[in-house]
């Protein structure tokens, strides 16, 4: 595919309120998916809310996605949203409560199938439609098809196979406002990685490249505040990170993300690091590998002198983290067994590679 | 809106054959909607034909869409797309077969309706899947829901105001070959113009800029053949030429078209001017009157010195139109008239404003 990305976006202040009525045409009743607290700290989940009752269109609540949702999560908000009569679904929150908004759609509607469903690839599948209200600076995924689920069984997350678009993307950058700054910076990385591993892809094209060097200029104008743990950024900078994120969406809706994001689940599934340090915790190793003219784009199109300034970087806003040998084994091997993440590297990978890439800041 | 585009798009060489069980699965009987000769010329008709039979899907044949399509030549298609009992259209050609398609998909699924359904704006009207194919390096209407139909009634063209965006636009720059080089130049010329309209608009945003831009760059690539009659453009450069307009089509779709555009309209209507040089015929007075930062980037990406540089190029790739005193002031009283096109100019707009855009290469 060339390009493809359906939803319709509105990027604006009080952008919920501004939209209520497309909001609310979308169904019946919705269901609103959260996570435990930042949706009710920020204010979305209450602007949600409001939408909803001015429109006079019901609603439900389930605020129990956990980061990296679970398919057992997915499971039990599915019998809850059928047992409600939900008939559409707004994620609210990162990307863990907006993925998860996207698989519990596809359970609901195919409410007679198990969860084997959920990975199952039945290419007439439908699903309810689904809104996607981002609350953090990273996933993308409010203009992504992809759901990324914890799946215990393979120690490791993946995407489930369906391409589940939202209806509406809502961005409103006043709920990053409440964000710890820890969660921005790592939310960031994520951004940034998405935007590097679609331009450095094999699926790439001049359609999701232009998301990406757009994606990457506007991340280079907002990440000096990144670096500094004090720094409190300008309403401008949070609403320019959140368009950064929004393209890399957009960009990595075309490619897809590509071999640090397949390290990253496992890094994660082990060793309980955030999702976006453990994508950028890969991605200087991954810019070494990628040829040298198209690294160099990438890196000073986001503000950077070299991968090892841009890994510097990461090692300021995120930290390094140090991966014990046998972990390494083991995201290796899981990605080894990755077929379409390998794919997507446009260079010939093996073992030895994806060594060199995993231990490039050890 | 910020941002909505949702036709998928396939660029590649023998699109339509590789995307024939997607092509076919839009419904029981197709109407190809085409000009009289160009779509046979080129091969685009009979490879779609051809993959419609390879996939068992009946089509019918509508070929005598004129240029600058009008409200009657929609009427009576219709009356034949019903009487075929065809379930989706697909328009081969430039802009026109295009968008001819779009309206007769409109009223074909409103069979009961009058030709007053045309330009009623009910919001819940429906319309049948389109699909496009441009056999053109300008409209770009295979990513836009914009259909412009001829209004004898008003002796000027004006666009529907449905948004029908194809579900499909398959890109082949090989049926860009067989256009004759007149028609590559004014179509060019157009895309130029999209691009151009779109940057300096009052309803530019991040993301339609971000579109512009990257078509602007495109375009720059493929612009020296136009200023040569006998140069023939190496398939690469058509590919790059349509990619152009694509990407000015995307622009556009958020933005819309305006003021050069708005006086095309008369200029095609008066003088029977082709759409693109009608308006090429405006761009630079129009720049001339933009944020001259703006107007630098457009100028500067596109590849030209100046505005004067845009203006002297256009007037050896088309030729300037000398416009008489009384077609003048119709096509500027025509524009007043046109609150919409109006306030697309980030600058405000009078009677004289617009006396000087039009008389800028005069």
């Amino acid at each position: 595919m060339t390009y493809y990305m359906p939803t319709k976006i509105y990027e604006q202040e009080e952008c919920i309120a501004a939209h209520a009525a497309e909001l609310a045409a979308l169904g019946k009743k919705a269901l609103l998916v959260t996570g435990r607290r930042s949706a009710k700290l920020n204010g979305a989940e209450a602007d949600v809310v409001a939408a909803l009752e001015q429109e006079g269109v019901r609603h439900a609540l389930f605020d129990e996605v956990e980061e990296n949702p679970s398919i057992e999560t997915i499971m039990k908000a599915r019998d809850f949203a059928v047992k409600e009569g939900c008939d559409f679904f707004i994620g609210i929150g990162g990307g863990s409560p907006m993925d998860a908004a996207k698989a519990i759609s596809l359970m609901a509607k195919n409410s007679d199938k198990g969860v084997d469903f959920l990975f199952g690839e039945d290419p007439s599948a439908q699903w309810y439609p689904v809104v996607a209200v981002p609350t953090t600076c990273g996933t993308g995924s409010e203009v992504t098809g992809i759901s990324v689920l914890t799946i215990h069984e393979q120690k490791t997350k993946g995407s489930i196979p369906y391409r589940i678009f939202p209806e509406l993307a809502l961005l409103d950058a006043k709920y990053l406002k409440k964000a710890p700054a820890g969660v921005l910076r790592n939310t960031a990385m994520d951004a940034l990685c998405h935007l590097s591993e679609s331009y450095i892809n094999a699926g790439a094209n001049d359609f999701s490249r232009m998301c990406a060097l757009a994606g990457l200029e506007a991340w280079s104008r907002s990440k000096a505040f990144l670096e500094d743990p004090t720094a409190v950024p300008e309403e401008e900078t949070l609403r320019n990170m959140l368009k950064a994120s929004t393209l890399g969406g957009m960009a990595i809706a075309q490619t897809g993300t590509s071999l640090p994001h397949g390290m990253s689940y496992g890094l994660t599934y082990f060793m309980g690091v955030a999702h976006g340090r453990a994508c950028g915790q890969f991605q200087a190793g991954y810019l070494a590998e990628a040829d040298p003219a198209d690294a160099e784009v990438v890196v000073k199109t986001a503000g950077f002198q070299s991968i090892e300034d841009l890994n510097d970087f990461f090692g300021k806003a995120c930290g390094v983290v140090e991966i014990p040998e046998e972990t390494l084994d083991a995201i290796i091997g899981q990605l080894v067994a990755n077929e379409s993440k390998l794919k997507s590297a446009p260079f010939p990978v093996d073992s030895n590679v994806l060594r060199r890439i995993a231990t490039y800041n050890q």
